[in-house]
């Protein structure tokens, strides 16, 4: 496609997530999602109607097949990202894959290497990257003013997702590691850098689940856990993740401790606080106004922007294997009540030990 | 003594922690303090002369000889705790000693048992249980309101302390993890109960210190660690514990996740705020408004009750035993990169074979 | 139309505040903006695409004319209400009118007339009424835990609007007492009733405004103002308005003061603090968690639901006269520097002066 | 005296504003306190023991009386200031009174009189003024960053004082427009220049107080007060000032809005809160942090220096007769209900027709 030629879209899953994105896109501007596939039309004529999706398809093939779709947002439950992915590659779309990745850090090397062979753009949706604060966040980090980082406290908690196949262990890659985590690890490697270690301790507290709906579920997937980092730079990092949480956490909280500075975010300061003497010319906190665009806008401009060769491609999927490599590593230290390299989990795979190839 | 006599007290060290306990108990009355114990006289003098105490000593057990003293408070390095707690006990004095109890588990049992062969009464300055916000903490976990403790989060953090002698490893038991971690510590296990097990990474981010007298000290005594806990309750904790902090933390910050609650001390919310929707029929947060004490006046009231009988004596002494074994299992921890039990230290010394007895 | 049937809307006017109201319709549901009618199809149309409003006019009267229209939505400058307004209601319309109600009190008086003539719903938007905050705290008042309100300090600011016919005074009714000033008025009156007497003072502190666009204009327009109020029921009031804000208002904050608690809107505290201890068993603040609703969604369901004969009329439109009337007393109060009451423009207005009747 | 002799210091009034006084001096160094006179040695006694005053006296007349006193606090009754400080003047001490200066304008003119004669300092005590936040934000409005103020609003206000001759009008100049909001006046004056014009509207709420000790006072005085100024500098300023709030104002709160800032001064965001980028590159708000000197060290410190002669006199005095004149137009104003102009006051007095003279 050209630079200033309107992408078209298909979108599969009709989830939570895709209203974000269809939004985000909306606001964006510049794309026409074309076909919105999900598994029963109940499920995706009520999301196309109220996002103007002009089709409804119940087989996500029917997308794939369209010559008007250049790209695909795949966001449906995890064990379907390998299959979907690759079969959309194949086809020569585009795709903005909804995180977690996929199951395992093998599945995720395939969709990897399915997406260089066919020579299509390969996006992991990362929303966490895109908010203002982050992006504030990194030219901060860019600069020379704040010292090296020391220490990184996240703590990324919700009180649990409300539909019942996120605790079902068929369909999801792991518990509130894998599905709310792991932006806590891909936030951490963006702003940080690598993670070299990990030590880590999880646990389920809740084996029952009740959902507003009345309907309950019994899973032993992790619901809380508690990791701590070291980052390849020297910083440490302490990472909770829960899905118990009765209140204080909107999505994430990130503290950043500095030699000059601290900064802030999503804290009860607002969305990004700032002490940096040496920006400021004196200690104290400074709360930048920050930019109020629509909710996804940013991240999805930049996708687009991405597919009509506007900006360079982002390592958002490297980045999401990487991650899904910490996240592995947290489960083996959990069980292993040491420090765990998310390195080994490359190394066994590269071995193909659970590739089955 | 009757419980309506004035209390005579000796104070043994005039650094900063003195001042903080010369004022305390001024504020909180009923007590003299008859003289002021230090190496020098040049550093007697003038903290005696501004808290008004008549005689300053420079050998500490002048004032142990002394009949009109009931009760001594060392706050002396702690490198010295053992010899002179042990030498008080043998007086006949109660003692209020500060923190760290001492250099190691084995000279807290030392301490210890003295008092306890002497019948003399033996506390450890846990100054934070006292402040307002903590102690409304304690009444609230107390009550049946806020559901299980699943998560807390710890951290204890300063610029680092100006004076050099906290930097000598002859004379502390230790860096961050003894000099402001046993704070928190001390807390997680008063409002918590047990830790089960500790694991924990050390660094020393700052080799060399320079003070603001300009003066500069180089020490290898870990500046900035991390540790997680699993208590016996069955909570989680993260704890961080910094010497390197450019802002952000007033002595401890305390992050409290509940099943049905959370609770937020001295963040950026103020002193308390509480998420409990059964104490307030509905969700939101609540900023109690706290008493207005003088700083420092409700630790020393309490103390001079127990010493009058008016209370029974505090455990804040086989705390600190039970505290300077978590503070050990977090360096075996560190060392060893796995999962450590505070008891193992109790094993071993229960065995002797650091104790040469 | 009965209780179950879409209703079928048109909106006139295409400036910022109709998307307002077009985004509060689209998330209240159960109605149709069939039409959208602005000057130009230039301004009309961009505004009807992103709403999805199948047609556009450039006539106001073709909307009123449409037998499928059931109500409209007036939210042109404001010298143009009273005609658009009174032809509505003859047409057989219901009206939601944007405020202010209109140039005068007398022209109020007339669209009032005229409603009432043809038996059309007249409502006059007040958008600030509707917020979660403001819903609360009518409802903290009608409880018996405040006390009375001893004092009120209201305070709307903005940097002023982008548009260049605010500052046209043929037509508009006023600077910023009338298009910003009338919002605190209703709000006190609303939350606090009748105000007796109003003393005030104004400043034209801007004589010329340059926009954003380029574009410059000069008024001689009140850009500053600042009433205080006596109400009926014993209160005092301070209200400042402002167009030259630099940063600190969201539009009002809002500050009661009462015997026995006081409320805090749209500070720093965030939406609403509440400091009550005859309803939370103590003093401190409470900040309650307020229902996260679609901007403008409870407005304009209300409005549906009055529309539908499911909830009794409001009495905004009287609400507008009688605030009309006291913003006429502060520009009177202004000039004669002495107090005023809002109701000699009434009596004035009896008296048959400027209505030809 | 010369500029490093020790000052002798007599303090005349045993009330709550001595105590801040005497700690203040205290914390300042340089001063010694040598007597304190109260009308009983009930009331003297416990107060220059807790401060380490060697002596009491119970006649004033003894304390000017005294060769080693070279300056005075006179912190008594409205009602006797002018008696004291007349004296005291004469005495040839150095005088720092207690707010507000007098019971009215003639007797604040006739104690500046009698200091000139006798060419001793006068200061009165401002106590707001020296408030770190106050300081800085007399540094930032003289700095060229914030474009011209427009509009100030101030509110002082407490629950009312506990003693009960602040109720009684044959002690005091007034109600909580003479104790409380003389403050709020310098502060203005002191931070914004010259009132031009003053309107107000008064009211006593709370006919009968009831006190902690179970006593209860009637009065007429007023409690409850609001003033609107325009400054000679163009800016406009509303004040509040009760002696009936719940919660929410600590001493003072101060909103400043100027063309190209806000400053808010001890509001929820803190002691001081700037939004200025033309200061800080940038919107957002900042924080300093500021100097944390003991309480009244430094109003104490600026006065001995004054007293040394390092630094020039302030015109506390001059500025308390202009705030007292304000306070006059207040009860005015209130009485009038029209605008009144501080300097009325001024000029009757000045015809003598209350000077008898």
């Amino acid at each position: 496609m050209t630079a200033s030629e309107t992408i078209g879209i298909g979108v599969i899953g009709a989830g939570l997530i895709s209203a974000y994105h269809l939004a985000g896109l909306s606001a964006a501007g510049g794309a026409e999602v074309r076909v919105l596939a999900a598994r029963t039309s109940a499920r995706a004529g009520p999301m196309a109607q109220r996002f103007g999706v002009p089709e409804v398809a119940t087989d996500w093939r029917a997308v794939l097949e369209r010559p008007d779709i250049d790209a695909v947002l795949i966001a449906t439950p995890d064990s379907t990202h390998e299959e979907i992915a690759v079969a959309a590659a194949r086809a020569g779309k585009a795709i903005l894959l909804q995180k977690p990745m996929a199951m395992t850090v093998s599945q995720c090397r395939r969709i990897i290497a399915a997406a260089r062979e066919a020579g299509v753009d390969l996006q992991v949706s990362w929303m966490h990257r895109h908010f203002e604060e982050v992006v504030r966040t990194q030219e901060l980090l860019a600069s020379d003013k704040l010292g090296p980082v020391h220490h990184v406290r996240i703590r990324n908690a919700t009180a649990g997702p409300h539909e019942p196949w996120f605790f079902d262990s068929t369909q999801v890659a792991g518990g509130v590691v894998m599905q709310l985590g792991v932006h806590g690890i891909d936030l951490a490697r963006h702003l940080f850098g690598d993670i070299e270690t990990v030590a880590a301790t999880t646990a389920t507290l809740q084996r029952e689940r009740r959902f507003p709906s009345g309907a309950s579920v019994a899973s032993d997937l992790e619901d809380e856990a508690l990791a701590t980092y070291r980052f390849a730079g020297g910083a440490l990092g302490s990472h909770e993740m829960s899905f118990n949480e009765a209140a204080g956490t909107d999505r994430f909280r990130l503290e950043i401790y500095c030699a000059d500075a601290t900064l802030l975010l999503r804290t009860t300061r607002g969305a990004l606080a700032i002490h940096a003497p040496r920006l400021f010319g004196g200690r104290g906190w400074f709360m930048p106004e920050l930019p109020a665009r629509p909710f996804g806008e940013r991240q999805h401009a930049r996708w687009l922007d991405i597919l009509r060769g506007r900006i360079p491609s982002d390592r958002s999927a490297e980045d999401a294997l990487a991650g899904q490599m910490a996240a592995e590593a947290i489960y083996r230290a959990a069980e292993s009540r040491r420090e765990e390299r998310p390195r080994a989990a490359g190394a066994e795979a590269r071995q193909g030990t659970d590739e089955g190839a």
